[in-house]
């Protein structure tokens, strides 16, 4: 069965707090960078998956993030795929 | 001053134990997803940056990683950047 890396970013949704974010935000400045904005932390995560075809893989992933990997209620996340060959 | 989106992806370097992906990837199967393997979980970081130009940018971006975002000890780091343009 074919393998598929699957990448997975999960972030907060707009108008949800993201207190990692505003904390590196205020120390940025302090650290003599007072040229950032709009600092936002989020989450990546990496994982193989063997499925028939990259659509399923993709459609499992989905649902593992609904169930698992994300909290839909306060999170977005996007899905990016890529076939790994097999030797 | 043109801005730019930076964009970084925080991992655990090779060898450095991961216990959210090990975590997760012992969930999984529970949940009936049994073709998952390889999951490893990182940061990312997105922020907005004034800078002369691309290069400064990402330059000020990796003396950022190294001093605060991210730990060189046990993480690696992937900064990638787009430009925004001013309207």
């Amino acid at each position: 069965m074919p393998s598929f890396e699957m990448h997975v970013e999960v972030t907060h949704l707009p108008g949800i707090a993201d207190p990692a974010g505003a904390t590196v935000e205020r120390a940025l400045p302090a650290l003599g960078y007072t040229n950032v904005s709009q600092v936002h932390i989020g989450k990546t995560i990496r994982l193989v998956v063997d499925a028939a075809d990259e659509d399923t893989a993709r459609r499992e992933v989905d649902e593992m993030c609904k169930r698992l990997l994300a909290n839909p209620v306060i999170e977005s996340y996007v899905i990016t795929s890529t076939s790994l060959e097999r030797a």
